[in-house]
Order: structure tokens, then sequence, then C-alpha cells
């Protein structure tokens, strides 16, 4: 299968089942937030699940890759980030099984059917809007910074569109955690999942994946931290074997 | 100096300055939260320090033989461990330093100056009144179950007592940690600082350090994991520290 390459774009190996991506460096190019949201999100064959700003379709791919749900929805409101993540998925040939809605999350609840998924997850801005504004129509700064969402805006509309029991993963930076639980709290999404990512053993944690069960009962477990390197530049096991297959 | 015990009364080392402690094992020991919450609360010298629910005085003391602060005041129901503490005061002459008052935390605020201590420390009952209830009057159910006062208790009398900027300082298990995120903020005590407590570092968090700033702005750092062992009953290099003069 051929894609056409736009200006500025590349091709990447996802390191799952062959496939591939499209990526703009002007733009944006996943991290490894994404490959760990995936591997936490933990879904099930039988799953429909939604990534609410999907960017250039990394998250929708990779959960494609690694679980073969049911469905996968990415819903994006950047028009070049739409178009680009479609000619992904026509690359590697899962037209039938992801689908790209293009659309804003605040809307989120108008554009796609309400408590209908099993899992929908999310890897939202991490900084706030106000913080070394320069231009909020540049894609990488709308991708980092809450300018067209917020963290209660993601929330309230996964809130709307998880089923009853369903879950909603995200990651996040540590430093919002406390926003985070008591927004989750306030719109019934009780979290019940939490790990701790930190570059190595001794360093203080730079990231935070946590799970939340629509309507869930309260019982949290906070799991065992995720360590990136078990000596400079080298990952350790774990990390190894969520970049490759 | 010598001291009186009383029946099923025991003298253990705490293995800081020569200090010693009575410990009455019908009705509690301490364990190694209060080790570990009296290494996280980092108190200063010039430091008024409140411990709420101190038990047979172990906080108090290991605060004082660690810190030294201007003062270090307990507040206790129990009237038996009042006795002991008092008398593990006596023991150690540090009569001058520490205090024991004899009352409730939910009558904590007519009981203690408002907004008076730089740092209030808690290690509160872990688990919910209802559960198991045997028999309200046992003094090891008394602390560990939330018999005579609930986490909200706390968390309010913590509020009213800390001074403004001051930090309150609480160890619990992870499984509450979204009830003590939410009430913290809930009373304006802003989370500032968390550590995971793991047994080793492949297993989940069996407890939690939470440090809160009264009237603090919001912005949490997750420190990094502390890990109880490194191999099967040996402890690592941070615990035998923190244990250990």
């Amino acid at each position: 299968m051929s894609v056409e390459l736009l200006e500025n774009e590349r091709l990447d190996d996802l390191h799952r089942k062959g496939y591939q991506i499209i990526q703009n460096p002007k733009m944006f190019c996943f991290g490894m937030d994404a490959v760990l949201l995936t591997a936490f999100a933990k879904v099930g064959q039988e799953d429909k699940v939604l990534d609410m700003g999907s960017g250039n379709g990394v998250i929708p791919l990779l959960i494609q890759a690694r679980y073969e749900p049911q469905s996968v929805t990415g819903l994006e409101i950047q028009e070049a980030n739409v178009d680009m993540s479609r000619r992904s998925i026509q690359l590697n040939q899962v037209d039938d099984q992801v689908k790209i809605i293009h659309g804003d999350i605040k809307e989120a609840e108008s554009l796609l059917p309400l408590s209908s998924f099993d899992v929908v997850t999310c890897n939202p801005p991490y900084m706030d809007a106000g913080k070394g504004l320069r231009n909020a129509h540049d894609a990488k700064y709308i991708a980092r910074h809450e300018v067209l969402c917020t963290l209660e805006d993601v929330v309230r509309s996964a809130s709307k569109l998880t089923a009853v029991g369903g879950k909603f993963c995200m990651v996040h930076r540590p430093h919002r955690l406390v926003d985070i639980i008591t927004l989750l709290r306030a719109y019934k999404m009780e979290p019940k999942r939490l790990r701790m990512v930190h570059s190595d053993v001794s360093s203080e944690a730079n990231m935070v994946l946590i799970e939340a069960v629509r309507h869930g009962g309260p019982f949290l477990k906070v799991e065992e931290p995720l360590i990136i390197y078990r000596a400079p530049n080298v990952y350790t096991d774990e990390v190894k074997g969520l970049y490759y297959d």
C-alpha cells in the first residue's frame, strides 16, 4: 500500500504488526505518553473505544494494533490532523475498524452516541492556556496547551460518552493530579487505578496514568511505579516491551 | 530515670537519641507508618507541631527526637494512652518540649489554639467503622477503625488548627486517596507533596504519605517511590536510615 506524503510529513514505524504512521514534525509527533497510555488502558476484544483529541491518530492505531477491539473512534479538532490520520488508517488497511471524526471535544456529546463507549482514552494538553501564550492557531501549541479545551471539558465529555461501568483512561502530569481527581469524582467518574511514571526509581514522577470507572464505587488501587530507565539511556524491560512487539 | 510499668506494658527502644517508649501490645504498638510519617513531615526547629490522635505518643516522641522543634503537642482521646504517653515523656525527660492533651479530634478546635500549628501530623484509623465491628471500646479497634472519628473529622480539625501556610501531613492507605484529596481541597488544605510506599518496586502501593498546605496554591509534587525491601526481609538503605540513627 502506498501513501501520499505532504510537505514536511514523514513515515514512522509503530513497531507493532508492521503498522506505520504519518507524522509532521512541524505539527506534533507522538511521544512515550501515547505508548504508555495505550498499554495502561487494557482494552478488551469486544470493546468500543474512543480516543478524544486523537491528533495524528497514534493512540487509535496503537490500540488497534495491540488489542484489535470491536471498533476504535478518534475525535480530533484540527483538520490537518484528521486528514493525516485518515491517510495513516488507509495505509495500515484498518479503515473498517478505525474511524476519525472531525470535531471538538467540547461538543462531543452532540457528535457521538452518549454512554456508548466501553473505553475512552485521552492524552490531553498538559499546560495552562495562560502560560507563555504565543499563537493559539499553532498546531503544536494546541496539542500541548489548554487553548481549545480545558481539563474539565475533557472530563465532562468523557463522563457523557463512557458507558456506565465503562473506563476512562488518561495520561497527564502529576502536578495536576489534585485537579484530575476532584474533577473525575465531581463528574461521577470514580478513579480506580493509578500508576506513577518515573524516569528512574529515585526521581519524582513526571507522568501519571489514571483510570476512572463511570459510576464506580470508591476504591483506588495504586499500581507499582512505572520506571522508564534502568541505567542512563537504557530502558527497563517493561518499557522495551511496551515499545516493541 | 526509672519508670513504672503497668500490667502488659513493655519498654521499647526508639533507636534515636536513646529514647524509649512504653507500649502495651494489648492496646496498640507503633508500626512503620509512624516512622515513615515522621521522616516525611520535615519539621523545622522553630515549628510548633501537633499530632492528632497521638496514641501511645510515638509520633510526638519521634518528632522530638528527630527534629527538636519549638514544641510538640499530642491530642489523644483514650485515657490509658494519655497516661502511658505521659510516662514515656517523663522517662525521656522531654516534659518541657512534649505535651499530651486528653481530648477528642472532633473537638480539637475548642481544646487548642486555632491556626497556630506550623505542622500538624496524623496517622488516623485506616478502616471504615462499619466493617467487621466487634467492640467499639476496644483500644486496638479504635486505633484502626473510624469509630470515634472519620477522615472528614480529621481533615476538618486539621484545617482549623494548622496555621495559614502551615503543613498537614498524613499517612493513610492508597485506596482512600480519592477521599483524602477531595476532602483536603474542600477544606482548603491543598495537597502539595505525595509519596507512595511500596513493599518492593514491583508491588502496588500499601501506604501513601501526603502533605497539604493550608490555603496553598495548586501544584502537586509526586516524589520518588519509597521502597521498603530491596530483597526479601532486607530493608532498603533509605528505610534502614529512617529506623536507626
